[in-house]
């Protein structure tokens, strides 16, 4: 057994004010989500997804993220990015100062249905004009592609589908493509087989991953990723992102459980382990449950060993 | 990137009546423990390890092996074994017609001292005499060496002392040494390190895996040790063995994560997924909590994807 080769460095997204507090009933006051980004300013993250500039009659848990934009700390060098669905939502987000914007596209239609109320193909001829509009600004687009692994309603999504949604969304303008296991049914083959077929017609380093981790497979699909070359992921501090009526719920990947094998394995993310876990904690007392992360569980107890 | 090489068969060692069980405060009677056996005969996993012949002032959960033993259906091919802490449980084991015996040293001497007030050498000595008694009876003899990876008193354990120690044990007369990851800090560059020392010396064929999910890294860890051939691994219905303290909190890697991740990858185990969520499920009312299984959780829950 030869050790396969690994990446060096890892550039960690981390969407858990966005992508996890979305998710979650209880209303989070501005303050508190404005100390999170700053707990994960401080921690290290590279890029963080601050909110969405979406309709608050959709998703209400992001109603204030203009404001939150403007209260926040800005670390130099740090992204600080928000989810647009359109131009009105760009145009949001350009006035709150955003480093760059993030549309969404799913790989199957009954998703891109229930979720956006959009056909795919309409949806990228919405984002073509988002995408257009940033780049007059000088704004960089990154493209969540839901669904890559599998869809809720259709069931297994044709890797063809994935590719070419992926390709059309770099083509039209997106730097960064984040392929979304949004139901959290992935596994490590099926992470090899979809990049195996999206390397053959993007750059991988255009290509970020996106795990949840319902089945506990989130860092195995991680590492499987690594070795295809990958060096970009999407990760939630503190797992955020759970179902509230499922204690212990899996969400995203947690932050501090992929930081904790990066750094185990070596790969250098920036990202302090111990900066995350503070910035975790902190919003845990306003969620009404509890954190989902392996990690901040097991700080937790004290349990005798067997 | 070529898709590594992956064995086509894996054999799981199901220890969640034991390992799981002895873990749990609430005390669970004997007729649950039968019906948890006889749900995990019926799932198909072919070793089970039923319970362990232990003082029962140290493990009082596992004082009614022997009953169990004597009233659980035992399924042609499947292995029924137990854990042995010297000849005086072995014999009680060889009385209950135990399929194999396990015995059970550890990589670090704190740990040692601590779970079984013995040194290493000690430990080695009474096992020898264990493994020459099961000889004479033909019964097999599995080792688990602990703390492989990391100890709760040391930290850090050198890969030389868990190298030196699965060569005793193995010398001894043990068929296999479950390398174990007591308290789940492994990571996969760790796994890829201790495996390339150990198969220097011994052969990887007599070497199973047992990890704990306490950092959410289990999957990832099993993933590296299947591309360095390793196709035995441990793992517990439910993720038993958590701490009844903290809800939701991380035991052993969850026998139904296991197989789900084994059956994306088209890895063929005789076990059935939906047999071993309901052996899981069927023990949860038992414990006073709810199980950590990842798996067990998102089926639970019907979460609106994002």
């Amino acid at each position: 057994m030869i050790r396969p080769l690994l990446p060096g460095h890892v550039r960690v997204v981390e969407v858990g004010p966005r992508d996890g507090l979305q998710n979650e009933q209880a209303p989070i006051d501005m303050a508190t989500k404005v100390a999170l980004v700053d707990a994960l300013s401080d921690a290290g993250l590279p890029v963080i997804e601050v909110g969405a500039f979406v309709s608050p009659r959709w998703v209400p848990q992001m109603a204030d993220t203009g404001e939150v934009f403007a209260r926040i700390r800005r670390v130099p060098g740090v992204q600080y990015t928000a989810l647009v669905p359109n131009a009105t939502g760009l145009r949001r987000a350009i006035a709150a100062g955003v480093s760059e914007v993030a549309i969404f596209a799913a790989a199957s239609e009954s998703f891109s249905r229930q979720n956006i109320h959009q056909t795919i193909a309409e949806s990228l001829v919405t984002y073509a004009e988002v995408a257009r509009d940033a780049a007059r600004e000088g704004l960089r687009v990154r493209a969540y592609l839901s669904t890559a692994f599998g869809c809720p309603y259709e069931g297994a999504v044709p890797v063809e589908q994935v590719v070419s949604t992926a390709e059309r969304l770099r083509n039209l303008g997106a730097y960064q493509v984040a392929v979304s296991d949004t139901i959290g049914v992935a596994h490590p083959g099926q992470v090899w087989d979809v990049l195996a077929a999206i390397g053959a017609r993007l750059p991988l380093s255009d290509v970020a991953l996106h795990f949840h981790d319902t089945r506990g497979a989130a860092l195995a699909n991680v590492l499987a990723a690594l070795q295809a070359g990958i060096t970009t992921f999407d990760a939630s501090a503190g797992g955020l992102g759970g179902c509230p009526y499922a204690p212990g719920a899996a969400g995203n990947l947690a932050t501090e459980d992929l930081i904790s094998m990066l750094d185990g394995l070596g790969i250098t993310t920036g990202v302090q382990l111990d900066g995350v876990i503070t910035a975790a904690v902190s919003i845990e007392p306003f969620l009404g449950h509890g954190l989902p992360s392996r990690l901040v569980q097991a700080l937790r107890q004290r349990r005798s060993p067997e």
